[in-house]
């Protein structure tokens, strides 16, 4: 096994050490220049960390890597301003542009890795035209790099369920296939009938042994009380830590003394919240949501598709709009809003451990900057970016 | 009078063409290369454009120049969470920080040209502890930096005018100083008295000469409310074309019939509009004010200063927080936001014509982007920024 020395970082901008890395993981962390340099033909390779900032490599809750057209030339957004709007110029646009595509998926995992994600939650279209093609597309650009990145793969119903019978048989059969989450997408909004969909992903979701991850859009007490129906069903299926809720505006929309009653329902059923924190939306009750241990995962949603054309990968960047969405600005919190993207959001991508000690996937963001506030204010360039002990960010340029 | 010739730039994306700059001005826009090269001692010196996208420099209509920190070592936020405690937190703790500072204040001068900013409309504190001196600093770093930024002025009672007696005489003072602008901050929900404060900065500016700039923070009606008592005032004082509101959220929180029935009053008053587009906020109104002429400038408000750690001077990156807020994502609406940022926001510092055309002040951003609207998701750096006909940025570095 290759052994690598990561010299001189400071993590969470703490005291320098060196991380020494065994093949993808880290397997020891010292003083910097504590290790005595050893000397021969098994002097292990190193890189010079030169003091920088170190952060455990950045965790992606909620993306959309297949419907991207990264790469191509600019693609103006012609769709209606609404979700069914998006949905149909999706659903009318993306074969003549190629997507699913294997290219604009690689590059978009580039992108994210040149910015120090390192492990992702992608949602993938399953519907009745592409089927699950995009599944099979995602899966060969992750291959592509290697496992430069880990990608958890969510068989999403992005066009419902109910209103589009045959597609639950498609997301059995994804997760047949090895898919680990299955998506669902706004019960009532979407497909007009929240039982109706809800039990039939929860009926797979118990056969298959998968976890879900459903985007509920829909605001106020029509999301409130899907949040209900989603609570009862992950009780009554023995799911409790198996089940996310994405975007989920509502908590942000209803009173105090609701939200606080849903939060203790949500912490009892071991429901995950993911959330890209847009700009406009209300803002989550994150603090209660961490006292109830309730899992928060940021993500950046879609990136230069057919539902938007924004979005640049960088996950510090998505802390930052969470940070400033809901008015931080102490120190500690500006840090917790850092760890909400990185560490602890390892359990979105299965993962027990995730920050930067032994035992935890090598995975390891340098930038430079003073401390965890001024990474997350500035945004700076990452200078390295090592994933699964691979050096793939040299010099804050990628080097895969 | 020097020549300087930009070759091959594509202003808004357009076809490249050449330009030609005499002294600080915009002299000719010609066709890419369809200039004869000339030559001996009259060759004019150029600077090759590379065919890069091209922009007017930006307008930052909203920034508080005096009170950064920029350059110290970080400095935690230790105040209450509301706008007393940052105003008591900054009052507390800037002397013992140097603020003002000459050197913070040089620093984020510098920032904001890096990021391609050519012209500032600066809110600059006076009140009873700082006096005058806060302007003073203002005026000797832009001396520094030898006019390559324009900065224009507000006298800005950011503790209030009615509650702290002797203020207005200091506004009084900066104005028979050559504040071009006296500013005003939330009339009832600081001061307490809405009239006495109006009528008090009203005077100084009928008598003056000078324009106004007054922050409303307060929400809803009350908010609303006094909206009225500016319009009504502007009115009276025949002060239409001088008045800015900054900041004004109640605008978006009141329902569509009261805020047409406002546009309507703002835009007969000529009341122009600031915002910093902060996620979390209501969105504008932003296209009825559009088609009632009411001006609207973006602004970057504090850069890491005793209010908030945020911001980094980047004028396109409020660009696209305005666009997201929003929620544009059409080219013509990306399109706009950036123009908000630049062509459009030239009267809140002066200008009659702020743009890429013969007559304007040569300033000029280049940036490696296949259009506007990718110029705006992406934010590249700036390569090249020329203000007032002198290179300031060459291959992203600042050189002055």
């Amino acid at each position: 096994m290759s052994t690598l020395i990561l010299t001189n970082v400071r993590p969470w901008g703490g005291d320098p050490v060196d991380l020494v890395i065994d093949g993808d993981v880290i397997a020891d962390s010292a003083p910097a220049g504590a290790r005595p340099a050893g000397s021969g033909p098994d002097v292990p390779r190193s890189i010079d960390g030169a003091g920088l900032l170190a952060l455990p490599g950045f965790v992606n809750a909620h993306a959309h890597l297949d419907k991207s057209w990264w790469g191509l030339p600019w693609v103006p957004y012609r769709g209606e301003p609404t979700g069914e709007g998006r949905i149909a110029h999706e659903r009318a646009e993306r074969d003549a542009l190629g997507i699913p595509s294997l290219s604009s998926t690689i590059a978009v995992l580039r992108e994210f890795l040149r910015h120090g994600t390192t492990a992702v939650r992608s949602h993938v279209d399953v519907d009745l035209g592409v089927g699950l093609r995009g599944i099979d597309t995602v899966r060969r650009a992750v291959a592509a790099l290697d496992g430069a990145i880990q990608v958890e793969i969510v068989a999403f119903p992005q066009d419902g369920v109910v209103r589009r019978p045959g597609v639950l048989r498609l997301l059995d059969e994804a997760a047949a296939a090895g898919a680990r989450l299955i998506g669902g997408i706004d019960p009532a909004g979407i497909d007009r009938d929240p039982v109706g969909q809800l039990d039939g992903i929860f009926d797979i979701a118990e056969r298959r042994g998968v976890g879900l991850d459903i985007h509920v859009h829909d605001g106020g007490e029509l999301g409130a009380f899907q949040y209900e129906l989603i609570i009862e069903r992950t009780l009554a299926t023995g799911l409790q830590g198996a089940v996310t809720i994405s975007h989920g505006f509502a908590l942000g929309q209803v009173s105090p003394a609701r939200q606080a009653q849903l939060l203790d329902r949500l912490g009892e059923a071991g429901i995950g919240w993911a959330t890209v924190a847009p700009p406009g939306t209300a803002a989550l009750p994150w603090r209660g949501m961490r006292e109830r241990a309730i899992p928060i995962g940021l993500g950046t949603d879609g990136v230069r598709d057919l539902w938007s054309p924004y979005g640049d990968g960088d996950m510090l960047r998505i802390a930052l709009g969470f940070a400033r969405l809901h008015g931080l600005r102490t120190d500690a919190d500006l840090t917790e809003a850092v760890r909400l993207a990185g560490c602890h959001a390892g359990g979105f991508v299965h993962r027990e451990r995730h920050d930067l000690v032994p035992g935890a996937r090598a995975d390891i963001v340098l930038l430079d900057a003073e401390n965890v506030p001024d990474a997350l204010v500035r945004v700076p360039d990452r200078e390295i970016v090592i994933a699964g002990g691979r050096l793939v960010v040299a010099d804050g340029d990628l080097v895969i």
